[in-house]
């Protein structure tokens, strides 16, 4: 017999599929679920619910969109010469907090990995290869991840726009020593990439 | 201007509420939730809801139950000449997962704390008194925590109940050095206690 009444039982189940998270972790989280007012409860219930139905995709760059735009699409200070491609939504963010790129993203939905059937009709390239032939492209940047399938999809796309985009420069983020790096650690991938990569100083 | 639509936003405030889970981790966990199918999302919000609508306490004992009793007051092959107290009803689950308690519970709803404002009326103590002085009751387990306000809630029950239920027996739980532990980096307390408790071999 389970010790829990079966609705605890079954919100222990639906926290334990969410990603990270162990039956223990489930436990303590429902068990402080429980203790919440019904007020902080319905809030969580109705989050949950209200991020389903009202977030799409934004029509232009594929990122998350409240409305039919995202919220980087619609803000007129980003420079639209620029295009950053990333793989999901989730990356954008780590590109934000940089406050260093002012351009817009594409996100293409994945990264190229035929073993696991994602071909390039999978993602949203051919969507990229449309933007990118508009007037005032000037730049894509490839931010896939620095992985075996985020490279072939960088290196992939980046052929792609030679032939369908001609004019458009396409860069690919710097591999290298993270900062705050010790060499003594540094895998020789890593460290490989880094002296591929050194610049006069 | 923040990189999330306010539905996303949102539900990352309302994950980082969750005990343990910060900004990073809610940020991971709703991007799950976006990416799950409208079923799986579904079915997590609704277990919230239902959690908090259908989970009431035990008339009994006060752990969580689904009906007027819990799911182990319920069962009738619990001794009842037993009962075991703890702070909470997550206390109930490391007890039964020892599969060597076969008495009922009694869940205080926390513990003596008179510097946070927990006095004896705040918990389940009287309820307590009287269910011992029931016919059959032999023991009363005292499992509150091993820490100040867990042994200061023991002594105070245990006082009580000398006057309330002169005929039943009152026990704790044995404090001492964990199995598996290793004496060099026990501390002095858990050690002081593990001599103190020592048993004929």
């Amino acid at each position: 017999m389970s010790t829990f009444a079966p609705p605890v039982q079954r919100l222990v189940s639906e926290l334990s599929k969410l990603p990270g998270i162990g039956t223990r972790t489930a436990q303590r989280l429902a068990f402080h679920i429980l203790r919440a007012s019904e007020e902080d409860a319905g809030a969580l219930a109705e989050a949950i619910r209200e991020v389903k139905e009202r977030i799409g995709l934004c029509e232009e760059c594929f990122n998350l969109a409240d409305e039919r735009l995202c919220r980087i699409c619609r803000d007129e200070r980003r420079d639209r010469a620029v295009i950053c491609v990333v793989e999901e939504p989730s990356d954008v963010i780590p590109m934000e907090r940089t406050h260093e790129y002012h351009g817009v993203y594409h996100v293409l939905g994945g990264a190229l990995s035929p073993i696991d059937g994602v071909d390039p009709e999978d993602l949203k390239i051919e969507q990229l290869y449309a933007r990118a032939r508009r007037d005032g492209v000037e730049e894509v940047v490839m931010a896939t991840n620095p992985t075996t399938t985020g490279e072939a999809t960088a290196l992939h796309i980046a052929e792609g726009l030679r032939e369908r985009a001609p004019g458009v420069r396409v860069t690919r983020l710097a591999s290298g020593l993270p900062v705050g790096a010790d060499l003594e650690y540094a895998d020789e991938v890593t460290l490989g990439k880094a002296l591929a990569g050194r610049r006069a100083v």
